[in-house]
């Protein structure tokens, strides 16, 4: 059987460095092979409007065969790397083993609970589909729960969300589920009123968003304020609880915790046998590339370069994902082409600005070093984001999906799959009158 | 606290039935309670495009109480009926009972396989949004597997797709499953050519389509082999194992497996004790009542009613559930404004046909005694199953992701959702060659 005599490049992941890494690839002289666990590529950014019930996960997930189909060049294992053994320059996987001229390891982050891996049960992460989707499940029961609750603390428990870690994720879940109970589910609903549902969005250090610049974290703070979040900042989580978040002092009692406040890298990074962050991070050089080889690059979250000109770390963003699976897919081009590995231009991160939203019209934006706020910054927002999306029928689709849920204060993914359970601590007589010309309260809600 | 002294309506089941009935009585002076076990109604009919990725489950499912939102007399209940206590006239749910006046038992059917329920794990139905998506994960999971599996036997189970039931549902899945193969994904993978798996389609009786005409049934037969389908008739399911389904004396080793042979009603029918069919569901007189329980009607699926003008049983279609549901209100509507419940005129369900689909761009289609075939059926099928579903931005949304579908060849919704772990025989050796300019064949695949 003959052999492929070209160099193999190996990418672990198919998210957005991964990704782009394959595509910049294309016309190079190489073979490409992508390996992820899952079989499609995740919008993460968007992710937090599937958990929120705006859209469906397929609305921000493509096939990665899809998306390589027509390069001639690349083909797509789905598989779970458990081992990378650099001297032997393989990588094992369950169905086998696969060698590489270069590797670029793009295989992102995962939850980090601070050492409290137990309070990840009772407090999901929002990383990948099923995360969102759990999440869902959780938040559209913790209504029906509520509605057929008669114990009051019980059903005040099961109508407060908090929401832990303020950047940019959780001011977008904080903001969104206050929405939910504001505008878009209160005449589902005949005994609570679910205008009354608590948010409180938790945040251990003095700002939210922290990588904002000032004049956007105090716009995101005052308008989530104003939409009714219950904001803390310089909070601390000490303990989380089935149905409490303890802060030090005080304890909330909550039935819904989502934690949006530490990342850590992939755990096959340990398998590595170089140095990691505190966060598990591959620490690489200039070029992206691990210590003593040349030829394996780390990219995207995994990826831990403090950039020389900012002296900051670059950021676990989407656009310095994009950059950096870029920037290395160069590399391996030019020097297949026959450019020495000595002559590597170290890696620069251009930060194009960021963004978070805050509820349906609101968010803040700062790109370029100006600042903007409110609707404008929303639809800049919704633009990038959207263009962001590969391929068209997502486009088309997201913005119909907004545009509807907009216009029709109306989630449109409401979906609880799989037979529910409802939890109820006192269930109220289903013979109860209907109610609910007057909103429940929790001093007055009848025994 | 003051009771409410409307009769109280009970409405268990929130499909085709339930829903219109309810919705029928919301001028009447009544309470309407609809239980249900999901928090959402499902359009059964575009199930198959679920669990064939052209679809997502929220494109064709809406939360009950959304569409019930604007009505003041209705509420809902998410939960699940354990029993029904006509002589106490309660129904029991793990929170609590119910009283009512009237009820009306919409709950439906669940798949039937005869006796042998331990085919159910190996052979999936297709009856709910669980049902499709596991569909549709096994379906991809097949293609991913049968990639890199060498094992040339175990490669050919795995594109080798069995549909058990030549109704509506089955012929619909088959097409769509050939489709899928042909047309959609070929180009995704490097070293399978999915041109060559097989769909075969197994039917007990002597036609596909018994409930049409004998045109349509030719029709269906003939456009589905010439796509390639295989189909058997006259062919009577033995046995089913993982791996293989047996016809009598052949054996045919498939991977994948689906059900859409048989019905039965709701198991909470037998908590009646009153008498049922043998697929379970309830014998009700000309009023749709049960027998002794005139405030008590069955309605849809879960209804046999033998119709006297044609002597055969309404049949357990979307249109037959509809009409019941709303007959049954009109009852119950008349009788609480004064009308005697001796006077009650005789359900007579209305056939206005039937239309199936078959692949891209064909369907068979019976109404009012003409029948149609070809891209006109088709066209015809679109506008009523869109028109039929519940909300704008779903038939906005479906007539797209279609449109889309049929220009692109691409099944929109090919996501697996959980960590998929690709069970191989044999794993192909990861460090194989690009192969594909010449397909695999059975018999010249490398070992």
């Amino acid at each position: 059987m003959a052999t492929d005599p070209r160099p193999r490049v190996l990418i672990i992941g198919g998210g957005f460095a991964g990704l782009q890494a394959a595509r910049r690839l294309a016309k190079a002289p190489v073979s490409v092979t992508v390996v992820d666990r899952r079989n499609h590529h995740l919008f993460q950014p968007l992710l937090y409007q599937v958990a929120t019930a705006v859209l469906s996960p397929a609305d921000i997930a493509a096939p990665i065969r899809a998306i390589l189909r027509d390069q001639a060049n690349a083909r797509v294992i789905l598989g779970e790397v458990q081992a990378i053994d650099l001297a032997s320059q393989t990588v094992h996987l369950a169905q086998g083993e696969l060698g590489f001229e270069h590797l670029i390891i793009a295989a992102g982050a995962t939850h980090a609970y601070f050492g409290n891996d137990a309070w990840q049960a009772v407090a999901p992460g929002l990383k990948t589909v099923e995360d969102a989707l759990e999440i869902r499940r959780r938040v559209l029961m913790a209504y029906e729960e509520a509605e057929w609750e008669a114990d009051a603390a019980a059903r005040r428990a099961k109508l407060t969300f908090v929401v832990i870690g303020g950047g940019p994720t959780g001011v977008e879940l904080a903001g969104a589920l206050k929405e939910i109970a504001a505008r878009t589910i209160p005449r589902d609903f005949r005994f609570i009123d679910t205008t009354t549902a608590q948010v409180i969005l938790v945040e251990a250090g003095p700002h939210l968003l922290a990588a904002m610049p000032a004049a956007s974290q105090q716009v995101a703070l005052d308008d989530l304020q104003a939409m009714g979040v219950d904001v803390r900042l310089g909070s601390r989580v000490t303990a989380i609880e089935p149905g409490a978040v303890v802060l030090g002092d005080e304890r909330l009692p909550a039935a819904n915790i989502i934690w949006a406040a530490g990342v850590q890298g992939a755990p096959l990074a340990r398998t590595l046998g170089v140095p990691l962050d505190r966060q598990g991070r591959v620490i690489v050089g200039p070029d992206l590339a691990v210590p003593e080889a040349p030829n394996v690059f780390v990219v995207g979250d995994l990826a831990h370069r403090v950039d020389d000109a900012t002296g900051r770390p670059v950021p676990g963003v989407a656009p310095a994902a994009i950059q950096m699976g870029a920037y290395v897919a160069g590399l391996i081009a030019d020097e297949v082409a026959g450019a020495s590995p000595g002559a590597r231009a170290p890696f620069r991160y251009r930060d194009k600005g960021s963004m978070a939203t805050i509820g349906r019209n609101r968010a803040v934006a700062a790109v370029n070093g100006r600042e903007f706020s409110g609707l404008f910054a929303w639809v800049l927002w919704s633009l990038v984001h959207v263009w962001s999306l590969i391929g068209f029928r997502r486009r088309v689709f997201v913005m119909f999906s907004w545009l509807w849920s907009y216009l029709s204060f109306t989630k449109v993914a409401r979906l609880i799959t799989a037979t529910p359970e409802p939890q109820l601590t006192r269930p109220r007589d289903p013979q109860s009158p209907e109610g609910a010309t007057v909103p429940p309260s929790p001093q007055t809600d009848p025994p």
